[in-house]
């Protein structure tokens, strides 16, 4: 890259003007830099020319004519301004965005100046969900996404690490004499009621057990130094461990807390996608496991925020569970839905008070008929947009992830085998022009729209692993980034085309077409296989 | 890779063995040789045990006892027998995907031996549609792809190489003084006779000037290079130059032959994509650059056949020129769909008569009202698949492509532009299941399966570049490539699963899945982003 940058306002008539410096001034502060949902994450950013105070007029010399003498430029300066190290991360991102090659000689330069920008994000919660238990992501991926996240503004890493298929952190086993049962980890089951559990729990089997290949682990070691990458780059990592359902990965190491186990033919019956699995409610030694785990996990973590999963918990398999239904029988909790609730609400409640315990906020899917959890639970609103009013209306803050809007894979068939006319469950598949037509605050009044504290593009994997990733990702992400930080309108008038009956929005048909065409290109230059939206020649046509 | 290559048939009772040596026999009529339609690709493969002729009974010196001497295994031998290099090269294939890891000391083996294969394809026309006209495909993913084609036994590569949005061939200027206009080049408006033409034709600037970036061109030695590596891997290459339709890119260097250019913003009037523009049949000097083209890319391919394009031509544009419609008139041809037949009849007989002159066997799209050509004529039905009988029965061969089954560029949704409920134009996605079931013979009698030389997957490259490229070929063009060799049934039942009702099916239901998965594995192995098609767990545990 050429050192020497330069700012120009039109070719045809300005000299080119060096860049001399860009200044990145952050406010002293220091609070503003814990990373965060209150992270003031604002920049400003301006590029000015400097002109010289010189004598309005100079002689010509070649014509002998006295000429009005236009400020000569000095030279050119960037500022950026910020209240936060994340904040000026932004800056420094979108400087080096307006900067472009100079097509006649290769220079670099900005094209458009003066530049005087300030500039907020919409939403302060911008992530996105990759998956690691349905197929293994390397480490490599992992560390090129977060760059490329950094690249479009995102600032959350919701991390889905382990949970139905795998359990891919290596733990430490946990000694036994160190070994606590904490209240919260006591259960209220007959049957295993010894007041203090002295023997550890060999939670390293939860990984040398749960995962698809020796190698396909992440150890505390990986964990903590991409998590310190992704901090360095204004990205949160926010872990997910689903439970209690999705839950097979935990049966290969502890059988004796889970159930439902991997039924077949019919997984069906039990589980949202095979294998079946869940941890068994009722069980005093499930809550010492997850209690175990968390007491490794969590201080991995830094995140004020920890996903405690609660996706796709199935009915029918506690229902038809000897031990769960001898627990409701001797509560005189009825087998129905209302019922289910009640055990499920107690499994989560008692989850959520040891995330508290360790200082963390929960985070919740959103998928149950009810919410009775605490209103500090955040819930993530994976499903129907539809959702976001009604979680907000019950007190929740609301993660506005919708599968209709932001999965990103979707519309790609069914997986599970042969079945030729299988379809996704959330048909069809999403364009980066829906995924950018989303609004998270649709509907809602000023007041509700403050509960939503973002959003998120989704992408499990049950069709995704290292050879796909990128692809999968960009730009349609970037689609979701964009929205996410600047809304799908300028000044009210929407950058896509809502159909041919619109006039004036048919005008501006390529507003967003053209950020995310080019924000690709810029994604490309940086080795990231963001896949083609058109073909070259309407990329190099706007409006065509 | 451990040289040593182990046959064993159970590894708890024999020994391993070693493969001493695989000899390949080709028959030595060298007529054989040349890669066409009528190759014989059939192997026949056999790995056997010898043993040794040994006395039945030994002394076990342990226990002192006679013991029944099983037959001491000497060696183990493979042998492939062939009609043809080509046929040779398909048995070593598959003797490749015979060798496995031994997983307990990582040696190679075969596990199941000994091994007696008679193959041959189903059909002898197994292609792949690659188009670097919608976007530039680079020479490394070319030859990439070639080596995958050649793991898949696929051996048609058809190369949409020009036509609508660029013309990446880098031709050289037709000197005038070698000009001659051959018989078929000859025009007959009136306003452009002069007998013979001396001037040279700048056919340079079809690339030059119909290109999108310096560099996105082909040259001659490029495609000369990778034809002998494609031959030598038993892959024919069939050039797709379209014309009349989608011949935008012609007009930077011809405007004078080329009409209805580049339609704003109602480019669907005159094509089915942007940008619009189709040759001009009514004016001498379009068959005068395609002979001038022809002469120089002709050479460049050896195939028998070379495909002659017809696409998506459309009568609004030809209806609404004028040249076109004062010839019409001076003969009398209508203003209806059956007249501009006629004129496309026309255009397509003068330019299959520059492909005999050039001995080539032309080749088609079926997209026409009629078709009318010389029955020497082979048809690509990338249309319905309900077109392959209706070509059949006026007397064509035909190419089974047909993007209901097997176009993997369908459901990703609209490319134009920012339309947030585009779809594309052959929804939905092609699933690989999908792709699997097709049967190109189904609904023909024996007589008329005959005539199906067959099939093709179809990528085209509106939203496809090498960011991409692999993940979508592969591996789903896998399974039409499975389809294509060996049908997608054994024993006249389907490998797939068409519904729950089909409990026999049922039964059988993960053999393709299989087949497709472990395939997938092999190509990653060759370092070629084959996407995922499930969770590894699914992978790993078939028919849960």
């Amino acid at each position: 890259m050429d050192p020497a940058l330069v700012a120009s306002a039109d070719r045809s008539q300005v000299k080119s003007i060096k860049l001399e410096s860009v200044e990145v001034e952050v406010e002293e502060d220091s609070s503003e830099d814990i990373l965060g949902l209150e992270t003031d994450e604002s920049y400003r950013l301006s590029i000015v020319v400097e002109e010289s105070p010189n004598d309005p007029f100079q002689v010509d010399e070649k014509h002998c004519e006295q000429m009005p003498n236009y400020p000569s430029p000095l030279g050119a300066k960037g500022i950026i301004r910020a209240k936060s190290l994340y904040g000026a991360l932004h800056g420094m991102e979108t400087f080096s965005q307006l900067v472009t090659n100079n097509p006649q000689d290769g220079t670099k330069e900005i094209p458009h100046t003066p530049v005087l920008t300030r500039d907020r994000p919409l939403f302060q919660h911008r992530g996105l969900l990759l998956d690691s238990s349905k197929d293994y992501l390397s480490m490599a991926s992992l560390y090129r996404t977060i760059d490329v996240m950094a690249m479009n503004k995102l600032n959350v890493l919701h991390w889905h690490v382990a949970g139905l298929q795998s359990f891919p952190i290596a733990l430490d086993d946990q000694p036994g004499a160190s070994t606590k049962s904490s209240k919260v980890a006591q259960g209220d089951d007959q049957s295993d009621a010894q007041p203090v559990i002295k023997r550890g729990l060999p939670l390293s089997q939860l990984a040398s057990k749960g995962v698809y290949s020796r190698g396909m682990v992440y150890t505390k070691n990986d964990i903590s130094e991409l998590l310190d990458y992704a901090m360095n780059r204004g990205i949160r990592v926010i872990p997910e461990i689903d439970m209690p359902g999705d839950a097979w990965s935990w049966s290969c190491a502890f059988p004796e807390i889970t159930v439902c186990l991997g039924g077949y033919p019919s997984y069906s019956r039990f589980s949202a996608e095979p294998p079946s699995g869940q941890l068994n409610p009722v069980v005093s030694k499930t809550y010492k496991v997850v209690q175990g785990v968390y007491d490794q996990v969590q201080p991995l973590f830094q995140d004020e925020y920890f996903h405690g999963g609660a996706d796709e918990v199935n009915a029918n398999c506690w229902n038809n569970t000897e031990s769960v239904l001898q627990y409701t029988k001797s509560k005189d909790i009825p087998r129905t839905n209302e019922g289910f609730d009640r055990i499920l609400d107690r499994f989560i409640s008692r989850q959520h008070e040891m995330l508290r315990h360790g200082n963390r906020k929960p985070l919740m899917n959103h998928n149950l008929g009810t919410l009775r959890q605490n209103k500090d639970t955040a819930i993530q609103v994976w499903t129907s947009s539809q959702n976001i009013k009604k979680t907000i209306q019950k007190g929740y803050k609301a993660i506005a992830g919708s599968a209709d809007y932001g999965c990103l894979d979707c519309g790609l068939g069914d997986w599970l085998g042969n079945w030729i006319l299988g379809n996704s469950w959330c048909d069809p598949y999403k364009s980066w022009q829906k995924i950018y037509s989303f609004n998270p605050v649709s509907g809602l009044n000023p007041e509700e729209a403050k509960s939503v504290l973002g959003g998120e593009a989704l992408l499990w994997s049950e069709q995704v692993d290292d050879t796909n990733l990128d692809a999968k990702l960009w730009p349609r992400a970037s689609a979701a980034a964009d929205v996410l930080w600047s809304g799908n309108s300028d000044d009210s008038k929407t950058r896509l085309w809502n159909g041919p009956d619109q006039k004036e929005n048919s005008l501006r048909s390529n507003v967003a077409l053209e950020r995310i065409d080019e924000h690709r290109f810029r994604m490309l230059s940086e080795k990231i296989n963001a896949e083609s939206l058109q073909p070259l020649w309407c990329v190099r046509k706007p409006g065509h």
